[in-house]
């Protein structure tokens, strides 16, 4: 964990202001709304699917204070705001919402930096704890647990739909051991930091750019690799409908492995 | 939430003590021992399964902080300590081992007080963040979600074993959305808060007492159901051979739709 005393004086300013509005945004929503009230929706997001409450009530905040920054900002529900800056923050105000909302504390701000169209940095803050995972890339830090096959990992999964039951049972019974946290960026960090092992969208093609930016930092960052299951490249792009299958895993082995078996 | 203040004069001073005793231990444990170590098979438990270092260093802690406080324990890993009072705990101390040592911050201390074989109290700490539930049996306490079918319910679920997989996956595709958190205690709270509608071992009798003992409190006070899917009672017992496969759910007919998904 890194503290923002820490990175205080390396991390993007606009970054570290957007994962601050966060987090205060957060707290107030829960303070001042119930759980059905932070679940109801609230708008169609620019990406097409329903928003909640309490993702366009962060989202707000975090997008004011990224703009006030001096950065455009692409994020879930409202899109890519252009002001004319060569940095863009590619932002998920509140990944895991229905945790969120629902009260289970597992959920996570998380962002990318792209410096002309190439992501340089990004941070991952754990909305509940305060806890924040934050790296450059091309600058190592963090470390993977170094697994190299299915059989010997523990497999963070999106949960199953039935348009990818089948592809999500093969990496269910492959892996040694299966967990669904339902908050894709704090199990990128914790691939990331050794935790577990591997982090997959089972050929649901649900990740957005936002769910997945971060992680192509923060765990390249500490040894490990991040594509998507059908080997569609995950770069900035402000088109919001398109879809991942992203696999974040220990090493570019289990990465190879994971993608094979959701393939079939 | 509670806070110690908040059920400092109101909770059995030796689940108390117990409680405390476990926090610090797991913090000493996370800051002198490396995950291969923690996770490392330091013994074979009571209950015939294998004990990782965690779950040692947090259990001896917490036998000397019950026993000094005069009670007897029933506990995972060294069994019954019989000091002759009318006073048990029956305690997990690291619900979530395999978490926990791994680096996911996701794992509880969790106890139920048993006076003369009757659950009259429980508490489960988050071990990561100190949060505590509490309640003493027949006095309301939280309150679940109210969620009456499966199809509406947001389900936490053990991971799936070869053995269970077709139980596993009925319950899976039946419910709105599904959760793997591996830590049963840590569910258990949550379905008394109203976090998620239900959690259950889908028929792999993995559960022991302590286990689910905190729940059968816990969920009772918040107006929800605990049972065995195979109908087994969930009582007080120094036999640590015995499972069960507990569903845990917000009301009583959500477990037993729940129970009947499982039998199959």
């Amino acid at each position: 964990m890194l503290s923002t005393k820490h990175i205080g004086d390396q991390a993007n300013t606009a970054l570290v202001a957007a994962a601050e509005a966060a987090q205060t945004a957060y707290r107030k929503a829960l303070e001042n709304h119930s759980p059905q009230q932070l679940a109801a929706v609230a708008m169609d997001g620019a990406d097409g699917t329903p928003t909640m409450l309490i993702d366009v009530l962060v989202e707000e905040a975090v997008i004011d204070a990224a703009t006030a920054a001096g950065v455009n900002v692409l994020s879930e529900e409202r899109g890519w705001i252009d002001i004319g800056s060569a940095v863009s923050l590619v932002i998920d105000p509140v990944d895991g919402s229905a945790n969120a909302a629902a009260g289970v504390p597992l959920s996570c701000f998380s962002a990318a930096v792209a410096v002309d169209g190439e992501f340089t940095e990004a941070m991952t803050v754990w909305l509940h704890t305060g806890e924040r995972w934050w790296a450059a890339a091309g600058r190592p830090a963090f470390g993977t647990s170094g697994c190299r096959s299915a059989k010997a990992a523990a497999v963070s999964v999106l949960r199953p739909h039935p348009r990818n039951w089948d592809a999500w049972s093969r990496v269910a019974r492959s892996a040694t051991r299966i967990r669904i946290l339902s908050c894709s960026t704090l199990d990128a960090a914790f691939v990331a930091t050794g935790a577990v092992d591997a982090f997959v969208d089972a050929g649901s093609d649900t990740h957005r750019l936002m769910d997945i930016a971060a992680a192509t930092v923060l765990v390249s960052a500490a040894g490990g690799a991040v594509v998507d299951a059908y080997g569609r490249p995950i770069v900035f792009d402000t088109d919001l409908t398109r879809r991942w299958s992203g696999v974040v895993a220990a090493t570019a082995e289990l990465a190879d492995e994971l993608c094979a078996l959701i393939r079939g």
